[in-house]
C-alpha cells in the first residue's frame, strides 16, 4: 500500500495537488476506506488540517495511495457526511471552515471560568396528579394516527428507515447466530458495536473515548436509569432544566432525587442559578434543549463543567437528536470538553434509526466504568444480541454515516418547508431550535390563544401541534412563558404534508 | 364448523368412540388447531377430563368437527408436548394419569395451613470481597471454551436453537418493519406476545392470567430488577433461599434490601424458618431450586402462600428452567396456586430459547399491574420489537410447543446419559434435582475431596464441573454442606461428550 508523506503542520500544494501523510496498513482490521477516513478526521481534530485547507482530489488521493478511486470517494463521502470537509463544485475539496474551535480546547482552557453569583433556588417539586415518585413520561398515543398531519415530536420518519440494508445485516448475522443467541455476552454490550460507536463519536461529536468506556443500553431511558441507580442517593439533588424532558426527571425522582429546576434561556441552562451543593447530578440537553430547542453556549458549557468539578457533581448529557444539525457543522458535545471526567454522555439510536431497536449508549468516565458495567449487569444483563450485531455492521460498513447524511439533508428540507409554511400563513414567526434536531418551537404571537388552546383547535381540524405538556415536557414555573410555546416536529412529514398541515392550522385558528 | 357435544362431567364412549364437547368458531382469531388444543386443555384443567380418560382418535375427531385430519393431529401433538395427554401404541390416546392435583386446588383449600413455629433467623449478610451493595453474579467465562467437556450450568445447547424457523419469522416480520421499528410501543410489551404467553402458561404452568397482567422484560434479571424497584424499600426484608441464585439476591441487595436467608432441604424452602416481619419479599425457585435442584413440596407451597398473605409479603417466583421436567407431568407453578395475588411470576426465554434474545416476562398481580407497567416505562421503555414479534409468531404457530417437546426429550436423554455415566464410573451416586431442569447436583462421597477441589482437578483434565460458588450460587452458611455439592449442567453436551467428560473426571480424581 502507498504512503503519502508531508509536513505535519499544514498541507502543502505541490505542482497543483495536495499530499496528505496517510499510511495504510493491510494488517489493519479496518477497511482502506475507513483508514483514510480516520486519518483525515484525526488531522482535522488535531488541528493539522484547518478550516478551508485544500484536500487532494479523489483521483489524486487514489493515485498517491494506490487504492481504487471508489475507495477514496467513499472515504470523502463519509467525511462530508460528518461535516468535516466540503466540496465546492469546479474548485475542489476543502476542510470545513466552520468546525467549532471548541473541539480543540485544551484541559487548562476548559477549567478556568467559575460560576458567577448563583441563586440557590432549590425547589422540591412534586406533581399532584400522579402517584408520588412514580410519575411517567408521555411516549405515544395510538389514536394520533387518525390525524391528517401530525407534528408529533421525537418520532423519526418510518419511510426513511434503511429497511433494506438493515434487513440484509440482520439476515447475514442470523446465518451463524445459533451460538450467539444461546450464550450470555458482555452486559456492557457487543464489543464490535462499542468500537463502532467510539469511532463514530470522535469525528461526529468531538468525544475521544475507548470502547471500554461505552455501555450499550436499551435507549436513553435505560441510560438515565443506569446513571441514576449509580449516582442518585435518596434525598440527593438532581439539577434539571426548567422546562425539561419528563422521562429523565421522573426516573431520577423515582430513585429518590430532589429535582432542582434551573431555568433555560436563549443560551441554554442559566448556570448562574446552579445550586451550591455537593454531589449533585445535573441532567442537561446542551445540543438541542428539550423541549425549547436552544443550544447551550460555549461559555455556559465551560461554566457548567467548572461547577461540576467544584461541587463534585456529575453531568448527564442527553444528546438525543444531535445527529441533525442544519446550520454550521456538528457541535462538540459537552463530553468532548470534559477534561475532569465529570460528564456521562448518553446517545441513542432511537432518533436516527428508530425506537423499536431499543439501542443507545452511555459513555462513562473512566473511574466509573466498572461500576456502570456491574450495575448494567445487575439491572438486566445487557441488550439483545441481534440488533447490536446488525447495528455494528451497519456502522462499520459506512452505511450509517451515509444514512445520517441522507436524512439530515431530508430533514433540513422539511424544516425549511415548515419555516416557509409558517411564514406564508402566519407572517414573521418567532422560532426557537430551528438550527438542529427534529422539532422546532414556535413562540405564539400575543394575540393568539395559548398553546394548549391552539393544540385543541388543531386536533379538531386534524392537525397535531404540541403544547409542552403533551410533548413530554416537565414545567416547574407557571410563569416561564411555556404556555405560549408550541412544539412542531417536522421530520416525519413530507414537505407537502407540512404545507397542508400548516394551512389547515391557519384556517382552524381563523375560524 | 362442526359441533360435537357431550355430557360435561366425563367423556362417554359411544359405539367404540369418544365425543368431546368442542365448539369451533370461524370468527375466532385462533386457528382451528389452537381452538381444539385450548378446549381440550381447559377440560383437563377444569377436571372435566381426568387422568386416563380416553380421547377420540384424530380420525374420529376430524370427522366429528369437520376439520382436516392434520389439524387434529397438530392439536394432539401440542397437548402431548405439554404433557396433557399421551398416546399408547395400538390402544389409543388418553389424558395423562399424573397431572398434578395441585392444578385444581380451590381458593379455600390453598389458604388453610399456617406456618408452624418459625425461627426468626434474620441475617444481614454482606460480602467482604466486593463493593458493598454492588455485588454481581457470575454469568460466563469465555476461557471455558477450551474445555473438552464443560458441564457448565444454565446454558442451552446452541445446536438445538431453532435457527431456521426463528430466521423465517424474523425475515417475515422485517418485511413490514419500517413503522414498527420507528415508533415507541407499549412498554409492557407487544400484545401478541403477551397473548401467546398467557395462552402458553395456562396449560404449561397452571397459571390463568390475562395478557394485561404480563410485562415483557429483558430476561429474568430485568424482571428481578423491576419487581425490586417496586417492592423493595431500603432496609426492608428480602427472604432468599440458602443457598440461592446470586443474580436475584444481589439486585435486591443493591436496592437496599436486607437479605434474610432461609435454608433449603429436600422439600425446598424450610417455611418454618420464614421471618415474622411485615411487607417482605421472598425470592424462591420452587420448580427446580437454584442451585440444589429440589422441587418445593405442595405442603410447603401452601404454607409459603399463607405466610405471604398473613404478613403482607410478596413472593417472587423464578421459574427459570421449568420447561424441562423429566418425571411426571408439568408441575403447577406457585402462581397457579395463588388465590390472594401474592405471587409475582417470572419466566424467561433464556433457557428454552437463548439468553441472546433478552426476553422474559413477569406475571403481575392485578392490583400491581399499572405500577409494574409504569416502572418498566421509567426503567427502559420496554424491549426491542423484532425479537418480541418473532417470538409471538413462533409461539402462535405452535412451533414453540414442538421445540419444547423436542428439546425436553433430548435433554432427558442427556440427563440419563449423565446419570448412567456417573454410576458407571463412580458407582451409586447421591443426586439431587435430576427430575427437572438443565443441571443436577451430585453430593460427593465422603472420601472425595471438596467440590472446589474436584472442580480444580476437573479443569486441569479439561472437564468443567461446577462448585456452588462458580455456579453463581450464593451461600450464607459455611456449614450448609454446600462444599460437598457439585453442579453438572447436561443439556449443552452430547451423550458422547457426557460419557467422555465423566470418564475423564474419574481418571483425574483417581490420579
Amino acid at each position: 500500500m502507498g504512503i503519502a508523506t508531508l509536513g505535519r503542520s499544514s498541507p502543502v500544494v505541490r505542482s497543483g495537488h495536495v499530499q496528505l501523510s496517510i499510511i495504510l496498513r493491510e494488517s489493519d482490521k479496518s477497511t482502506l476506506q475507513t483508514q483514510i477516513f480516520d486519518q483525515i478526521r484525526t488531522m482535522i481534530l488535531n488541528g493539522q488540517l484547518r478550516g478551508d485547507d485544500p484536500l487532494p482530489t479523489t483521483r489524486e488521493l487514489s493515485a498517491q495511495l494506490g487504492v481504487s478511486r471508489n475507495t477514496a470517494v467513499l472515504a470523502y463521502e463519509r467525511l462530508i457526511a460528518e461535516g468535516y470537509i466540503r466540496t465546492k463544485p469546479y474548485v475542489g475539496t476543502f476542510v470545513s471552515p466552520d468546525l467549532p474551535d471548541t473541539a480543540f480546547l485544551s484541559a487548562s482552557e476548559s477549567a478556568t471560568a467559575a460560576p458567577t453569583a448563583a441563586h440557590d433556588a432549590t425547589a422540591a417539586h412534586q406533581g399532584g396528579e400522579d402517584e408520588p415518585h412514580l410519575r411517567t413520561h408521555r411516549l405515544a398515543d395510538p389514536n394520533r394516527r387518525r390525524l391528517a398531519a401530525d407534528f408529533w415530536v421525537g418520532r423519526p420518519d418510518a419511510r426513511t428507515f434503511p429497511l433494506k440494508a438493515w434487513s440484509q445485516h440482520i439476515k447475514a448475522r442470523l446465518k451463524s447466530a445459533g451460538t450467539k443467541l444461546t450464550t450470555y455476552s458482555d452486559p456492557a454490550g457487543l464489543l464490535e458495536l462499542r468500537q463502532a460507536i467510539a469511532k463514530h463519536l470522535a469525528p461526529a461529536r468531538g468525544i475521544v473515548c475507548d470502547p471500554d468506556q461505552i455501555i450499550i443500553v436499551g435507549g436513553c431511558q435505560d441510560g438515565f436509569n443506569l446513571v441514576g441507580r449509580l449516582l442518585v442517593k435518596p434525598g440527593s439533588t438532581a439539577v434539571v432544566e426548567s422546562p425539561c424532558y419528563q422521562g429523565a426527571a421522573f426516573v431520577l425522582e423515582s430513585l429518590g432525587a430532589r429535582l432542582h429546576p434551573v431555568p433555560v434561556d436563549h443560551d441554554g441552562l442559566d448556570v448562574t442559578q446552579l445550586p451550591h451543593v455537593e454531589g449533585a447530578v445535573a441532567y442537561v440537553t446542551p445540543s438541542h434543549q428539550y423541549p425549547i430547542g436552544v443550544t447551550m453556549s460555549l461559555q455556559r458549557r465551560i461554566e457548567l463543567l467548572s461547577w461540576a468539578t467544584q461541587y463534585d457533581a456529575y453531568i448527564i448529557e442527553d444528546d438525543y437528536d444531535s445527529d441533525f444539525r442544519f446550520v454550521g457543522s456538528p457541535l462538540t458535545a459537552l463530553k468532548g470538553l470534559d477534561r475532569n471526567e465529570r460528564v456521562i454522555y448518553i446517545g441513542t439510536f432511537s432518533k436516527c434509526m428508530g425506537p423499536g431497536l431499543r439501542l443507545g449508549y452511555v459513555v462513562a468516565p473512566r473511574r466509573l466504568v466498572e461500576r456502570f458495567r456491574r450495575m448494567k449487569m445487575l439491572m438486566n444483563n445487557g441488550q439483545s444480541w441481534l440488533e447490536q450485531a446488525a447495528m455494528a455492521d451497519f456502522m462499520a460498513s459506512g452505511e450509517f454515516g451515509r444514512h445520517l447524511r441522507r436524512i439530515r439533508q431530508l430533514y433540513r428540507e422539511r424544516r425549511d418547508a415548515l419555516l416557509g409554511a409558517l411564514q406564508k400563513h402566519f407572517g414573521e414567526c418567532e422560532v426557537y431550535g430551528e438550527q438542529a434536531g427534529m422539532h422546532l418551537v414556535w413562540k405564539l404571537p400575543k394575540h393568539f390563544p395559548s398553546a394548549e388552546e391552539v393544540e385543541k383547535k388543531g386536533l379538531a381540524a386534524g392537525v397535531g401541534v404540541i403544547s409542552l405538556a403533551t410533548g413530554s415536557a416537565l414545567r416547574f414555573d407557571r410563569n416561564d412563558g411555556g404556555d405560549r410555546l408550541l412544539m412542531l416536529g417536522f421530520v416525519a412529514l413530507s414537505e407537502k404534508e407540512i404545507e397542508e398541515g400548516v394551512a389547515r392550522l391557519a384556517t382552524a385558528l381563523k375560524g
